[in-house]
């Protein structure tokens, strides 16, 4: 009775992240792109950099997009059996759709309010993938509900690949690159098609201490047991298995990044930026700041994707503790 | 060999701001506005809050309107011989123009840090205005330099006013009020010549600990003596003698919050709207969320001016301390 959410054709393009674009635009934030002049002059290469700041996209992370465009393509028949999914929420409450999550017991405490707040019903699982599939197949088996993957899914990296789709329109000028975070790997799979034939040069930010897509990557095949200890709480996830595989073919690198160097270039996002980004979403600044990416010598402006901005704030800053 | 920069004619009127923003648009940044249904759900009134975000203005605040506005109508002869003021720094750098800066020593180390960074000669004084009064004239007759003031002085309240016209041409309805906060002054008296002829009911918002604004229009006089205890550190200046009249007579009402309220407000706006707000830019949504505000049971939308964002970020959060 439960299935997964309908899928667009093989292999992804462009063009299927601009249909994508059409369907949700009018559900989505066209989140504002920001400058900083100060930012750029302290790069060895002065790359004048936008920032698309997702943090400010409804849900505060980029998720939203993948979220709602999954949640269109569903059937009539499935949006009657309820939908299934963490950042799906909101989109689902705005729809009128019951919606049930899945969340690791772990998850942080506004999180889980703001998935509360929307109304969603949560079932509670250990934090391994294991405890997630069992927890996942009893709601399914109980509601009937359908599952929405949360980030390997085509849907999902269409939606995702809008951001930099909206990125490119309000740039005043052409980008010579761009940066997204990479965890379980929609975003930078989707920045990645939505930047083919355009010549913007596509890189991936991934931390440390969860750098199964970098090793991935050097392998030459996915890496799939991943312990992963970085304060980016959005990245720890392995990359999926459909979308590691756009991202070895489209994106140029990935550029790995230490919790120090998050830590600085999300502070430095807070001050100079005045947005409030969580450390996920400072990951793709803090390689644009490492010398293995200035040293590729990038003359041009390069775009930053700001993934989200949902950080427990009761907490001290990450620069305090 | 030192004098006040030229001023237009009195009294002051929505045309003249009009004119303010031709002149200082290609200077300044467009801020967005932000909306939040979270945040106008959780009000009595329900009221649809437009924010705008000048903590993302050049500089971080508001004040880089009237500082750009000011040194655009120095003379050339005033330009020669520089010219003087706290948030001219910036303004002045990005016109050429060498600019001195007096400040109390005990101004905040992101500040100092700010003003130094854009090239600014700083001078200290003691944190009061007979010391800073002395350190001025000391300057101005060391280097022949223009007085800008800071916030009690036409081009700086026509400067102000142009966040308001901005903020009318964005919101994508009628706005039936706004809120500003108010220090010297300047923001809210601008704001109010802004609004003259729209149907725009206008208030302000003042801490309890640096009330004078309040205290002086029940009294019917300006308040000169003033003993500001408050977190809102942007607020702490007694209103200014040409912005007094001006907000008394177009001003409806002053509403005074408590430190408590302003620290509430400004977690809300970090979390809901992703922004990182110093306690005077929180000022004026704190007023929003008053029972004194909500009394007067205004239904329609409401403009939230959010002054600024310059806050040092290595201390603990206000809510945390």
């Amino acid at each position: 009775m439960s299935g997964t959410a309908s899928n667009p054709p093989l292999p992804l393009a462009r063009s299927s992240v601009q249909a994508a674009h059409q369907v949700i635009a009018p559900l989505i934030h066209r989140t504002p792109i920001f400058t900083s002049s100060s930012l750029s002059a302290a790069l060895p290469n002065g790359n004048t950099l936008y920032f698309k700041a997702e943090n400010l996209q409804k849900g505060g992370a980029f998720k939203f997009r993948g979220a709602s465009y999954s949640l269109s393509c569903l059937t009539a028949e499935e949006l009657a059996r309820g939908n299934h999914a963490g950042a799906l929420a909101l989109a689902a409450r705005e729809r009128g759709v019951k919606c049930y999550v899945v969340m690791p017991d772990n998850s942080a405490a506004p999180k889980i309010a703001a998935v509360r707040a929307y109304g969603a019903e949560i079932t509670f699982c250990a934090p391994s993938a294991p405890a997630r599939a069992a927890a996942l197949a009893a709601v399914q088996a109980r509601t009937g509900a359908t599952f929405v993957p949360p980030y390997d899914a085509a849907n999902t990296i269409l939606g995702q690949g809008t951001a930099l789709l909206e990125l490119l329109g309000q740039a005043p000028e052409p980008l010579a690159a761009v940066v997204a975070p990479v965890g379980g790997g929609g975003l930078l799979a989707g920045t990645a098609l939505a930047a083919e034939g355009t010549g913007v040069r596509v890189f991936g930010a991934e931390p440390r201490g969860a750098d199964d897509c970098a090793r991935g990557l050097a392998d030459g095949r996915r890496v799939e047991d991943v312990q992963a200890d970085t304060i980016a709480d959005g990245l720890r996830t392995p990359v999926g298995a459909l979308n590691f595989p756009v991202i070895r073919e489209k994106v140029e690198r990935v550029i790995v990044v230490s919790d120090e160097e998050i830590v600085q270039a999300m502070r430095l996002m807070w001050e100079r930026l005045k947005l409030v980004v969580e450390p996920s979403g400072a990951a793709a600044f803090a390689a644009v700041r490492t010398p293995a990416f200035q040293a590729l010598d990038i003359k041009g402006p390069v775009g930053v994707i700001i993934s989200g901005g949902n950080i427990d704030l009761s907490k001290p800053l990450p620069w305090c503790g």
